[in-house]
């Protein structure tokens, strides 16, 4: 006999992985969790890649955005995205736009992009350079700011 | 003139990159967003590595275990530990034990252990043994324990 979790894993087909992934309040509260953890992140490079570049700190800048790869390629879109989950609260009330299950090819593209760009500044910022990985932070926060606008709800 | 961020940082002295982090309230909801989205990843590799071993997924314990690393190595000990932050609610109140100010030198000892064991974690991964990720994965929860033990309040 199969497991009781698998099953019901199995039962839901194409969202196996979100099913996996617990509830719609534990789906919201780790998917905000993810995107608090990204934006201490991405922070830390804004700040020292491109607003107070005396604070660049190589080590630092590069932990930062291996922790941003690490988010970009855990599964969040995949996992935490399920029915239900723009309604409910996680830490907080869900800020996902209803719309979004009619628009989740174009999200799924983005958030393509999205680990394309989180991997590329992963390499980039190995190599150090400050100049380079402030414009690799560039197109990392433009598909940040794309799936924002499409699916976010405005505060 | 230094940057008023920046002249505050400094002021604090050996707490510079705490200051940096923002606010105590700031700081307590990055470490439970960090701690957070580690258990979920921490969750999957249990599941799979050893709860669940008929669901394996080599790509998506990598994913994990990178993920874990780079929470490891992002700073959250060093970063979002500043004083005060045993009192205050980030998502949600604290469980810091004020004791922690008594026991950093344990505590920083414990994170070295932690990291030293999720970067190991991901390179067992790396190499997709379920038996060898599993026994590897017991030593990261054995580090995670020691710090529980150490100094968190338990629920």
């Amino acid at each position: 006999m199969k497991k009781p979790q698998l099953a019901i894993a199995l039962a839901f087909g194409a969202v196996t992985a979100t099913a996996a992934a617990g509830d719609v309040e534990d789906q919201i509260r780790f998917r905000q969790s993810a995107y608090s953890f990204l934006g201490w992140n991405t922070a830390k490079i804004k700040a020292q890649a491109s607003d107070h570049p005396d604070t660049f700190n190589k080590d630092e800048v590069i932990a930062a955005a291996n922790a941003i790869a690490g988010v970009a390629n855990a599964g969040v879109f995949e996992k935490l995205y399920g029915p239900g989950t723009d309604k409910g609260t996680g830490w907080k009330p869900s800020r996902l736009k209803p719309e979004f299950f009619e628009k989740q090819d174009e999200a799924k593209e983005i958030n393509a992009t999205f680990i394309k760009e989180a991997n590329e500044l992963q390499k980039v910022a190995a190599g150090g350079d400050p100049a380079a990985i402030k414009a690799q932070f560039g197109k990392l926060a433009a598909a940040c700011k794309s799936c924002h606008d499409l699916i976010r709800i405005r505060q």
